[in-house]
C-alpha cells in the first residue's frame, strides 16, 4: 500500500491497544479514558509473573494487525528468544531495574506516565498516554489507516455502558468497540439465528399437524385398539412374558407426533441449508465492504524457522496425530458402546424385579438414565477432547498462528462433534439393528440380549435424546458454564479484594476490570454454536422441533453472551479478519453431510416409507387399514430355545416387528418378499432425496 | 487504473488490431507488416456491402478490450445508430465521397496511408501504417498498458511459419499471435487431452482383461454351453420360433469385454473428473499470472439502452424461449421414440422373412441401420438447434454481448447435448426396461412388441452405439466438416480468382488472406470437445475404450485445428478473456451428473449387481455357477394368449430374462424374492457409488 493512501478519513484508530508481546506485563481489558480531567489511554499493570520485563516490546497496534516494534533499545536486546528464565531468580531490584528500563523506553518513545500508588497485593498501575502526534507519526510508519480527526465519542459512550445493565449494551456490539472479529461473529450468529425461524415455524407446524391429526392416524389407532388382541413376543428371555401391543399406545401416540407424513417437508432443507450459507456470504461480503476489511492481507506470525525443520520433525507429529485420532474415535465409540451395556445390563437386571409397577416403568427408566449417562460422558470427553487437539496440533508444529488455529479448530471440531453426534447415531441407525429375532436373538457377554427401541420404532427415542441435548445441554450447560461461573468467581474475586484492602477509598475503573477473567477467543463460542447448527440439520427430520429449541436458545444466548463480552471478561484485544475462515468450510461440510443423515433418518428410521409402500402396493383399499398388522411377523412359540420361553402356555404364536416369511411357509424367518421390495423403496427414496 | 502505471514492460501492443466498429470495412485478418522495406501495419480492404462507411469509426484495440473511438469529425456522425441505409441507395459517387472523408479522418489522426491499384473486381487495399507516437498516444489515452520498446520478432516468426505446413506452426499458438482467448482454449485442450491418458489407459486395460479372462468367465461359457439346452420364449409373436440360449453365444462374449468385474475400477471416475478441474482451474490460474490477466476488468458492450425496455418486452421473450425449449425436448424424444418405432416396425417385418439367412442377421441389421438412421437425425437437428438457440437469445434481448454470448452458449449447450445424449439414455436405461413379459407384453401402434434389448442385455448396444458416435461423429464429421470443407471452399475460389483476373502478377499475402473464410469464435470448438467430454465422463463405465477414442480423436484433432487456424481461416481478431468463463461451470455440472449416470449404468444396464448379489447370497458354493438359469425365468406357454404362440408344440416352457416367481407357485408371473432383493443391491450401489 502506497504511504500516500495510508491516511484516509474513512477508518479510524478507535481500538488502538498497546500490547507487550513477549512481557509479563499485563494491559488489562484495553483501552480507558479518564473522566475527562486527565488525558489517560492505557493503564499498565504490573505483576511480575511470567517472563522478564526487559524482554518486552512496546507497540501500537490497530485492530489486531500485528506491530512492527518502535525504535528504541529495548527491542534489540540480544536475550531476546533465548528462553525464559525463571521468574524466582529475580530478585525485587532486578525487577524494579527492569521496570524502570521499560519505563524510560516509553517515556523516550513519547508517551506520558503517570504512576499509581502501589497497592498492598503487589500491584501497580501506571497511566499511560500517548499523544496524538506520536499516534500519528506510528500510524504513518507502520502504514495503518488513521483518521484526519480524533474520533472517541463512540468509546466513551460504549464505556458509559458498562456500568450499565449488560443486555442493554448491545447497542455497541460491532467492531467499533471490540474489533472485526467479534463484530463478525455477532454477525454471523444473528444471520443464523434469523434463518432458523422458518424451520422453526415449520417444525412447530409439523407438531401442531401431529397434534390434530394423531386421533385420525390409521397405525396408532391399530395399536391403541385392544380388541385386535395382539401378543407380542416377550422382550426378554424366560422372565419376560408375552405383551399386548395396545399397551404400548401413548409412546405409539406420541411417536405419530414427531413422525406424520408433515415430516417430508423437511425434504426443501438442503435448500434451506444453502440459503443460509449464500445469504451468508452476501451478508460478509457487505461487512467486508462496509468495514474495509477488503484490502487487508493476511499477515503471518511465523511459530518456528522454516529451515530449522526436517520432514522427520513433521512426519512423528503426524503419525502421532493419526493415530492418536484413531485411538480418540475407538474411545467415543467404547464410550457409546459402554452406555448401551449399562442399558442392556440394567434391562435385564430390572426386568427380574417381581414388583408389576417396576416392571413396567423400567424401559423407560432405563432410556432416560442412559441418556443422563450419555450426556455426562459426553461433556467429560469433550474437555478432554478440547485439550488433546491443542497437544496434538503442537505435535504438528503449524508454521504460521493462522494455521495453528486452523488445525486445531479443525481437529477440536472433528473430535468434539464426533463425541456429540455419536450417541444420537447409534440411535438412528445402529440401535436394534443387529438385534435378531424371536428364537435367533443376537447376545452379548454371553447371555445379555443386544438392546432392541421402544416397540414403537427408534425414533421416539432419537425424539427424546435430542430434545434432553437441545434443553439440557444447551440452555443449561453452556450458559451457567459460560455465564454463571465467571460471574460467582468475579463476586468472590470482589470479596477477596475487599477483605484485603484496608483503605477503603473508592476503586478505579481499572481496578475493578483487571480483577475480570481474559477473553479466550471466539472458537468456543463458534464451536458451540456450529455443533448445535450440527444438531439442528442434521436431524430435522427426526425431531422437527430442533429448529424451535435451538432458536430459543440463540435469543437467550446473544444477551447472555453480549453481556458476558462487556461486563464478565476484560476487554477482548481487537482483532481484525476477513471472514469466519474455517468455520464456513465446517458449515458447508454440515449441510452436505445433513442432506445424506435426513435422508436416512427419513427412509430408514422413521416409518415414512414401509407406510407409503404398504398403502400403494399392499393394501387391499388403498388406505392404511391392517398396517400394523402387516408390518408385524408370526413366531411358533415352539420354536424357542430351549429356557427362552416365558411360562405362560397358553399362546402358540406370537408377533414381532419385522417382515419375515411366517412359520408356515417354506422358507421360515427368512426375509419376506414386503422386506425386500421395502428396502428397495427405502434405497430409492434416499436416492430420490439425494438428487432432488 | 491510474496513468502513470499503464506504461509497463511486462506487456506487449503485438495483436493490436484496427477494427471499424460499425462500418462496413473488413480489415481482413489482422495485422501484417511487409517484407521489411516499407512500414505496413494494416490492409484496410473496401468493399462497400452492409452499412455506410460514414459510420464507421477508428479505434485501436489491444487484446480485444473494446475501445474508445479516436478524436475525429466522423466519429460524431448524427447519422449514427439510424438503421441501416439500403446498400443501393448509395450511389458510386457517393460511396467514393464517404471513403474519401474516411480516410482524411485516419490521415488527420496521423496514420500513414498507401494505396494499392484497384482490382478489376471492385476490391480496394490500401497499406496502412499507424506511426509509433500515435500509437503511444492512443494506448496512454486509452490506458492499455505498452511495452517501452517495440517487440515484433515474434509475430514475424508466427507469420514466417505460415507457409510452412499447419502442423509445424503450433508453435505459435498462444497468446502471441492470436490472443488469449484462443490461447486459452488451446492451453484447455491441452489439459483436457492430457488428462485423459490415465483413463485411456485403465479403459484399455479393462478391454484387454475383459478379452484374456472371458474364456473363464462361468455366465457367458454357461449361455454358450450348448448341453444345457436352454430354450428362450420367442422375439415376436406368432411368426418367431423358440430359440436356444447358445445361439447368442457370441454377443455374450462380445458383453463380457466391456461388462466384466474390473468395470467398477471406473468408481474412481468422480476422482478422476475432480482432478481434471482442479488441474485446469491451477492452469488457468498461472496463464491468467503469466498472460497478466489478473487486472483485466469485464467491459460491457450495451447492445440496448436499459431504460427503453420494459418488463412486457423480456416477459414475452421469456415465454416464448420456455415453450420453444419445452417444444424441442418434446420434438428430442420424439425423434429418439421415431427411430425406435423404425426399429420394432423394420424388426417385425423382417421377421416375417422366410428366408432363415436374413433372419439370423435381422437383429443386427436393425440395429445398426437404427443406429445410423439417430446419428443422422442428431446431426440434422444440431445444426437446427444451434439457429433455433441463436433466435432464441436474441428474443430473449440481453443486455450486454458478455451476457448474449452466455446465454446463447448455454441454451445451445443444453439443445445440442440433449440432442446428442437422448438416443444413449434411451437404451441405457429405458429401452427393454417396459416390454412386459411373455404372456403380457406391452403392444405399441396394436400389435407392434415393444422392442427389447438383444438377449445379453442392452450394454453392448450401449456399447456399438457409443463406439460409432466416438469414431464416427468425432473423427468422420467434424473433421471433414471442419477442415476439408473450408478446405476445398478455399481452392475453389482461388482457382475463380485466378479465372478472372488476367493480369497475372504474383498475390500479395493480403489478396491470399482475404479470400480466407472468416473467424467464426471459439464456441464451437468448445461446444465439440465439451460434448465429447459428456460423452466419455458420462458413459464411461458402459464403455471403457471412450476416452481413448476420445484420445485418439484429441490428437488428431488439436492439430487439424492448429492447422485450420493457421492456413484455412482469417487471422481471428485477438480478443482478451479471464478464463473459459461458462464453460467451466458447464464443465462441473457435467462431472457431477456423470457421477449419478454411471452408479446407475453400473447397476441398471450392467449385471454387475445381479452377479454379485448371485454370487454373495444365492450361489450355493460361493461361484458364478448356475448364475445363468437362476436369472432367466420360467414361462408356461399354455399362458401365451391366442394367435401369439409359436407353431412349435414340442414345448412346455420356455425361459425368459427376468426374476419373476415361476408359473407353479402362489404368485406366479409376480417379481419374486430375488427381484426385490436384487433391485435393493441395485439402488444400494448407487449410494454407494454417489456417497464415495
Amino acid at each position: 500500500m502506497p504511504v500516500t493512501t495510508a491516511m484516509s478519513e474513512s477508518t479510524s484508530i478507535h481500538s488502538a491497544t498497546l500490547v507487550s508481546l513477549e512481557s509479563g506485563i499485563d494491559l488489562g481489558p484495553g483501552l480507558y479514558f479518564s473522566d475527562g480531567k486527565r488525558k489517560v489511554d492505557y493503564i499498565l499493570c504490573y505483576k511480575y509473573k511470567k517472563r522478564r520485563a526487559s524482554k518486552s516490546r512496546l507497540s501500537i497496534a490497530s485492530n489486531g494487525s500485528i506491530p512492527a516494534p518502535l525504535p528504541g533499545r529495548w527491542d534489540n536486546d540480544p536475550d531476546a528468544g533465548a528462553g525464559e528464565p525463571e521468574e524466582s531468580k529475580l530478585t525485587e531490584e532486578e525487577k524494579a531495574l527492569m521496570r524502570d528500563e521499560f519505563e524510560a523506553g516509553l517515556v523516550e518513545a513519547g508517551l506520558q506516565l503517570e504512576r499509581e500508588k502501589e497497592r498492598s497485593n503487589g500491584l501497580g498501575f501506571i497511566r499511560l498516554h500517548i499523544p496524538w502526534s506520536i499516534l500519528s507519526r506510528e500510524a504513518e510508519l507502520q502504514k495503518i489507516k488513521v483518521p484526519v480527526k480524533k474520533v472517541s465519542v463512540y468509546i466513551y459512550k460504549c464505556l458509559n455502558l458498562r456500568s450499565h445493565l449488560a443486555n442493554r449494551s448491545t447497542l455497541c456490539f460491532d467492531r467499533k468497540y471490540f474489533g472485526e472479529q467479534i463484530g463478525l461473529y455477532f454477525a454471523w450468529l444473528g444471520v443464523y439465528t434469523q434463518l432458523l425461524i422458518p424451520p422453526s415455524v415449520l417444525g412447530i407446524i409439523v407438531f401442531l399437524y401431529g397434534i390434530f391429526t394423531v386421533d385420525a392416524n390409521v397405525p396408532s389407532q391399530e395399536t391403541c385398539n385392544e380388541s385386535l388382541n395382539i401378543t407380542m413376543c416377550p422382550l426378554c428371555d424366560g422372565v419376560c412374558d408375552y405383551w399386548q401391543l395396545s399397551t404400548v399406545c401413548s409412546l405409539a401416540r406420541a411417536s405419530y407426533l414427531f413422525d406424520n407424513g408433515a415430516t417430508v417437508l423437511f425434504m426443501n432443507l438442503w435448500y434451506t441449508a444453502a440459503c443460509f450459507l449464500e445469504h451468508w456470504k452476501r451478508r460478509q461480503m457487505c461487512l467486508k465492504h462496509a468495514w474495509d476489511l477488503t484490502s487487508l492481507e493476511d499477515e503471518e506470525v511465523v511459530f518456528q524457522e522454516p529451515e530449522s525443520l526436517d520432514i522427520e520433525d513433521h512426519l512423528s507429529g503426524y503419525l502421532i496425530n493419526v493415530s492418536t485420532l484413531l485411538f480418540l474415535v475407538f474411545v467415543t465409540f467404547s464410550a457409546v458402546f459402554g452406555v448401551a451395556v449399562y442399558r442392556i445390563c440394567m434391562l435385564s437386571v430390572w426386568s427380574m424385579n417381581p414388583d408389576p409397577e417396576a416392571k413396567a416403568s423400567v424401559r423407560m427408566t432405563v432410556t432416560t438414565t442412559g441418556i443422563v449417562l450419555n450426556m455426562l460422558v459426553v461433556l467429560v470427553l469433550e474437555e478432554v477432547y478440547g485439550a488433546i487437539a491443542v497437544w496434538l496440533t503442537e505435535l504438528e508444529l503449524p508454521k504460521t498462528k493462522e494455521e495453528f488455529e486452523e488445525r486445531l479448530i479443525f481437529k477440536s471440531f472433528f473430535l468434539k462433534s464426533m463425541n456429540a453426534f455419536a450417541p444420537i447415531f447409534y440411535v438412528a441407525f445402529f440401535k436394534g439393528r443387529f438385534a435378531g429375532r424371536p428364537g435367533d436373538y443376537v447376545y452379548v457377554f454371553g447371555d445379555y440380549r443386544m438392546e432392541e427401541c421402544a416397540p414403537p420404532g427408534c425414533l421416539i427415542e432419537l425424539c427424546i435424546q435430542l430434545s434432553m441435548i437441545m434443553l439440557g445441554k444447551q440452555l443449561i450447560q453452556n450458559n451457567v458454564f459460560e455465564v454463571l461461573i465467571p460471574y460467582v468467581l468475579v463476586l468472590l474475586q470482589n470479596y477477596d479484594d475487599l477483605n484485603e484492602n484496608e483503605e477503603k477509598r473508592p476503586k478505579q475503573q481499572f481496578h475493578k476490570d483487571f480483577v475480570l477473567e481474559p477473553f479466550e477467543g471466539v472458537t468456543p463460542e463458534y464451536m458451540e454454536m456450529i455443533i448445535q447448527y450440527g444438531f439442528v440439520s442434521l436431524f430435522v427430520a427426526s425431531f422437527p422441533l430442533a429448529p424451535a429449541f435451538a432458536l430459543l436458545n440463540n435469543v437467550i444466548e446473544i444477551r447472555l453472551d453480549a453481556g458476558k463480552f462487556v461486563t464478565e471478561i476484560r476487554r477482548p484485544d481487537a482483532v481484525r479478519c476477513k471472514g469466519i475462515g474455517i468455520w464456513y468450510n465446517i458449515l458447508c461440510g454440515i449441510s452436505k453431510f445433513s442432506v445424506i443423515t435426513n435422508a436416512f433418518v427419513i427412509s430408514f428410521t422413521s416409518e415414512f416409507v414401509p407406510r407409503m409402500v404398504y398403502q400403494y402396493m399392499y393394501s387391499t383399499n388403498g388406505t392404511m387399514t391392517g398396517y400394523t398388522d402387516h408390518s408385524l411377523s408370526y413366531f411358533n412359540v415352539s420354536n424357542f430355545p430351549p429356557g427362552t420361553a416365558p411360562a405362560n402356555a397358553t399362546v402358540s404364536m406370537c408377533r414381532y416387528k419385522d417382515y419375515r416369511d411366517p412359520p408356515w411357509g417354506p422358507d421360515a424367518y427368512t426375509f419376506s418378499k414386503q422386506y425386500w421390495s421395502i428396502l428397495a423403496a427405502k434405497l430409492a427414496f434416499v436416492i430420490f432425496f439425494q438428487v432432488f
